[in-house]
């Protein structure tokens, strides 16, 4: 199935609800403006319809392969790669002085949604090329900036991330590779990574792999972490990158999905050690790291966000297609296309409503993140950065869970047709499996939310949120149309049960940690369905606004936006405060759970 | 990863909440008491643990493969189906006059819940013989049932259904395979049939395909079906089966999950015609072909619950293992087996809480099935009837959809480890998925549930359920314990959300069926839930009866059993008033979506 990318909607969420011509008046953001944005959407759009969406079938039939320390990639990736590089779309959002584009994230946001949907196995390879610059940017020598930012930002080399050991998944802590420090301030390395995506492969000439390893006489836990730059490929006397250093790919794993992405072990120092170049001061890795994963992180719940959007796509087109049986209404005697069955909209819709509801609350978050770091009054830098820090773990791991939801109700749409593999509307479930694990799982991202998002601010961040709403709803109120009547309702219960739970983890998470942090996930999901509904009632706000002076394909546009808000609303939003008493009351269970009953 | 067979649970259900001891009361039953049903558990359990269970994934990697219209099945099940028939295991529930042990479908099903576990794609070549028997035992002449019945119940022969083509899926008025009257009684069929599940293997010498097909001139729609036995090898002049018939399988699909489990596309009359024998009188076929699917359907409601036990094995035992992370609680501060952290104890809960409330459900409906056709007290035989016809769409689609959720949260417990297919995790996300598709989908079901299960008979059923449920919550009431208090109050909401919802079906079904069909999904996920946590809370009551005599394992078992019944009371039972406005209030949003703007 052919993909379009969603540039109508997505221009609507930045110019209505991200507010991208604010962005535009901001020092360093002068051309960003609709205009820009409008025109790099559709170049972006024109490479992912045509170049890398056609690839996402072939990836998964024919993945990434091992032989013999080498990883072969899918036929055609290669060459997409050279394209992807050659449009510079690796340095979108990368400053201009290493030869990147410097544009919002907003704009690189949506960019990398189309990507992602056009081919999630593709795009994770820059997405961790991007995490590398990220890095070196924050805590990088600027000569190491000089030597690795360039050649990963014009597509030459790529980046990878190397946290995790068969020992060490969620918990950084149990950290064992060591890094040696040598007579020339190098060091070397020695040790086992897994789950390196990206690890190893033929799409690039050299690998920047950033690692966390432990010093000799590092302090015990993830006080004792380090961050390196342990290159695939040395620089030889000429300065090249010819020299291979010791670090190897062992075996890629055989995965439920994401299948043409290798996932490699990577051996560092099965010989004389891997060279290797400290970022920044030692023991100060996993700072440096979570700045990585930060941004990594908010890109896996664009993922969500992709992945969505695609398999609503694909459903909703065979949908249209498909003849299966008589109206329930009787309003033919015919077999019709099943897009006329109820159940069938009520699938599409919810499929559509998370789609679009994960797209605003991503890109408004994005445009939080442009507003703290170049926003012209400090005051609003620092509300905007506390706003940011907040929706990371929401985008990440609402955007994530629901689009496995979305996709296998994709499959549902297809029927028996969606469990036939050639149909392809598999693949997407089994590719969306791993956006709630990788990256931190959603159980890892509810510990984020609840500790350092929640109770590190005693609440400020999570009711100056609630007010925020109370503002819609206001407005809401305000407009008296049926849709926004009823939005207001839902929004309101919404966002009360929302407190209740802010309150309740305030009040326990002290001394009751167990029982907070069972109801952890419970709160990721309420939270990130609240602010997703928030953002789809700003959208019916505007499009109930706009609509008087819209007519042909935007009035099309703007009605099926406020039908989408108000489904949100009565199915999504609806169901919110009924989540409520499982979190506030939920643990008694667990706590007369003994665990050998298990 | 082993499996054990939940036998202790699957007794506690059959003895406290399916009073098996009553059942064995009946004419017919009078040998099927509590000591038999135990013998019949532990000699399934040894087959199911030590020959089935260990060829699950050697099904997965080494699918059923197509040669030459020839399927060869995965190494060893051949072996291991011999072992099945020789154990008498296909004729559980078949009467004795036929070779079988004539059981009730109490003590089939809990033997079906565990050949499913052990290996689903397996189970499915005896639960499509199962079905075959049953429309034949129903609608097959006397010759019929003596030629066809003993062979497959004697696993020499299996059976197939044949209903669905290419453009006849969830409507078989569409379907077109065409049967010709021959001069001496019998039929030549021209067609083509797909989604055969084990359409053709190796397991066995015949296979007895169970065909709906339209005689010449026979009216358009369902009333023109007939259903026709049409073996794949004929009788030789001895009577022997060796002479091949004009049925052959040109392709098996290439499918996300049960791949040992060849799904065929049959060809019929590619030649002269593939030979066949009216079932019962021509046009009448999908009156009998509803009689097998609605055991299938039952069948495979079990499966769902077969496949998340399976599923939360798994975790269980990984959660028990894989040490990572400090407890939240700061009790140690080394990293602890995962099954310590909160979010994994609310995982693996919500994993339990389905299983073991779908079980209850599925045993209960199973009890009732064998009421209705074996209580001595007519009006009580009635009763349990509708009690089971209403149960039929419930088991089918509530214990498979809620077995994704399970399987899905599988694979989130393992963290990266869950998606690396060697792992094993994955496997049941992706056998899962079709339970829900195959034998109608959940929107099928929902279907039957809004017309022929509440519309038909004026919501009646619905409303003596209702009844029932009240009584356990005077029970309820009556206990005074806290976790009795809790179930109380959740179950008494969920079941007034319910008759909101049934009066809702009832006023509208009519006059609006785009509006009440829209939420028939809805309706069935939240009258399947009520109906488990109703069980759930007569096991709360039974255990609590039981926990002052108990001792040891019983003791924690029956403890485990309260706890587990409390958390599916708040996480489960809890989100059912939630649910009610999205059914009663959730068309609006359809209703305001044009079909070409999805």
């Amino acid at each position: 199935m052919a993909y379009k990318a969603p540039i109508k909607d997505q221009l609507f969420v930045m110019n209505e609800l991200a507010r991208l011509d604010q962005i535009a008046r901001w020092p360093g953001f002068e051309d960003a403006g609709p205009e820009t944005a409008q025109a790099v959407l559709q170049e972006c759009a024109r490479l992912c319809e045509e170049v890398l969406a056609p690839l996402n079938v072939a990836g998964d039939r024919n993945p990434s392969r091992w032989d013999n320390g080498q990883v072969h990639s899918t036929p055609g990736f290669k060459e997409a790669f050279r394209q992807y590089a050659e449009g510079g779309w690796q340095g979108l959002q990368h400053p201009a002085d290493f030869g990147g584009q410097g544009l919002p994230k907003l704009i690189g946001a949506a960019c990398s949604e189309m990507v992602n949907s056009a081919n999630l196995s593709f795009a994770l390879c820059p997405l961790l090329t991007d995490g590398a610059i990220e890095a070196l940017l924050t805590a990088g020598s600027a000569e190491q900036q000089a030597a690795y930012i360039p050649p990963m930002i014009d597509g030459r080399w790529t980046g990878t991330m190397n946290l995790t050991e068969p020992q060490a998944g969620s918990d950084l802590s149990l950290v064992r590779t060591r890094a040696e420090k040598q007579g020339d301030g190098s060091y070397r390395l020695f040790g086992t990574k897994i789950y390196i995506t990206w690890g190893e492969h033929d799409l690039a000439e050299n690998i920047v792999h950033m690692v966390l390893a432990r010093v000799a006489g590092a302090p015990e836990g993830v006080k004792g972490i380090s961050l390196f730059i342990v290159p695939k490929m040395l620089p030889d006397a000429q300065g090249q990158a010819t020299v291979r250093n010791d670090v190897h790919c062992v075996s890629i794993e055989h995965k439920l999905g994401i299948k043409a992405s290798p996932t490699a072990v990577l051996q560092y120092g099965e010989e004389e050690g891997a060279v290797g170049y400290l970022v920044g001061e030692e023991n100060r890795g996993l700072e440096y790291m979570f700045i990585m994963m930060n941004a990594a992180r908010y890109a896996v719940g664009v993922q969500g966000v992709a992945l969505s959007e695609r398999a609503y796509q694909h459903a909703a087109a065979y949908a249209r297609e498909r003849v299966q049986s008589r109206p329930v209404d009787g309003s033919t005697a015919a077999a019709v296309p099943i897009i006329q069955h109820p159940d069938v909209q009520r699938m599409l819709m919810t499929m559509r409503a998370q789609t679009e509801g994960s797209r605003a609350m991503a890109l408004v978050a994005a445009a939080a993140h442009d507003a703290a770091h170049a926003h012209v009054d400090p005051g609003q830098r620092e509300a905007n950065r506390r706003f940011y820090e907040f929706m990371v773990p929401l985008v990440k791991g609402y955007c994530t869970e629901v689009s496995l939801d979305v996709a296998s109700l994709g499959i549902q749409v297809h029927g028996g047709m969606g469990f036939i593999e050639e149909t392809g509307a598999a693949q997407y479930l089994r590719d969306a499996k791993i956006l709630s694990i990788y990256e931190g799982t959603t159980a890892i991202q509810a510990n984020d939310l609840v500790g350092r998002k929640t109770l590190r601010d005693g609440g400020a961040t999570a009711r100056w949120i609630a007010q925020q709403i109370e503002v819609t709803e206001a407005e809401l109120a305000g407009s008296g149309s049926p849709h926004a009547r009823a939005m207001h309702r839902r929004l309101t219960a919404a966002r009360k049960a929302f407190i209740d739970v802010v309150e309740f983890v305030l009040e326990h998470g002290k001394a009751h940690p167990n029982a907070v942090y069972a109801g952890s996930v419970p709160y990721l999901m309420l939270s990130g369905a609240l602010v997703a509904g928030w953002q789809m009632a700003r959208a019916l706000l505007a499009a109930e606004h706009r609509l008087p002076s819209a007519q042909g394909e935007d009035a099309a546009f703007l009605r099926a936006k406020i039908a989408t808000a108000r489904f949100f609303a009565d199915h999504v939003l609806g169901a919110l405060p009924g989540r409520r008493d499982a979190i506030v009351e939920g643990a008694d269970a667990l706590a007369a759970m003994p665990l050998e009953a298990y």
